[in-house]
């Protein structure tokens, strides 16, 4: 697979198959495409924590609000949730600034998982504080991002934007359908 | 190539064949990756400015500042500068929040460079306020990003990190070392 056909299969997937196992070796060979990518001034301040037993997906669950434009679904039914998480955490004691690293991080981290035949989501929305208790996440981690993981069981389309509306939506089929902007309007001159 | 190996090659380069022409259609393809990669809330508010000649190369180049941890270097010599640049705009009449996306599309463009043949580097230190006059970039615009783009002329080595100094440095034949931290430094426990 070239990297434009990579880029295009690598859609935000919030529906799963939850029985299909993810290795953890699978997830440590995600984190190294991470950890080889660039990060501002060389610091390297992302830190990882994984999980791929159904006992701690079902505890990070419900940390995590999905899908915000579809008011209709509070995220995925049991049997349809992720079977692994990544989340990437900002190491204060390097640096207070992660927010270029944070997103070539999980740019290559999803990639790779498309490669691997996986699929997922990358969820800002997050209960922080609360996951932060639960987990006991030092108080020296930012909590950056949580990577959704599993292998997809969602048809996803890409459509033409109208009148600027991004939000995505589910047709009667329940495929989920994602705007995009054109080139044109994204390359601009001055 | 697969995707472990794009990433391993996508080093962060500041010595280019300056003579070698990178065609505008080689750009916009590079925008079409990041067009097509995931965007908080499908917002997509990045929009880009490409340069490809020289002269437009030539009003770009002295607002960068190059390589922060190599003082001795003033940055790349005539005849080895970038021969592209992309500069990363966040529209502010989207959103004022461009962070996790920012890193995301300039990773998805560094790896398309790199299987085009190319390289470069992600650049965040800019003369922002003199670039944004020269260049005449409405005030609607942050300025987020420079991706200098060339044909690579320099080797780029990774060493493992000693005594956590993550600084980059050049050895007596010109070769560039980056010091990365091991895999088992990222992924952690709680």
């Amino acid at each position: 697979m070239n990297l434009k056909e990579l880029v295009y299969k690598t859609r935000s997937y919030r529906r799963f198959e939850e029985s299909h196992h993810i290795d953890i070796k699978t997830l440590e060979e995600l984190i190294d495409l991470a950890r080889m990518s660039a990060s501002a001034a060389n610091r390297q301040p992302l830190k990882y924590l994984l999980y791929n037993t159904s006992e701690s997906c079902d505890r990070i669950f419900p940390y995590i609000a999905w899908a915000a434009y579809l008011k209709e679904w509070d995220g995925p039914a049991r049997g349809e949730r992720p079977s692994a998480y990544i989340i990437i955490l900002g190491d204060k004691s390097i640096t207070e600034s992660f927010s270029v690293d944070n997103g070539i991080a999980a740019q290559s981290i999803m990639l790779g998982a498309t490669e691997a035949g996986l699929g997922g989501c990358m969820i800002a929305s997050i209960k922080r504080e609360a996951l932060r208790n639960d987990l006991k996440i030092p108080e020296k981690f930012d909590i950056l991002l949580i990577l959704a993981l599993g292998k997809p069981a969602e048809t996803i389309l890409i459509d033409k934007i109208k009148d600027n509306d991004v939000k995505y939506w589910r047709d009667k089929k329940n495929n989920h359908h994602v705007p995009k902007r054109p080139l044109d309007e994204l390359i601009i001159k001055v």
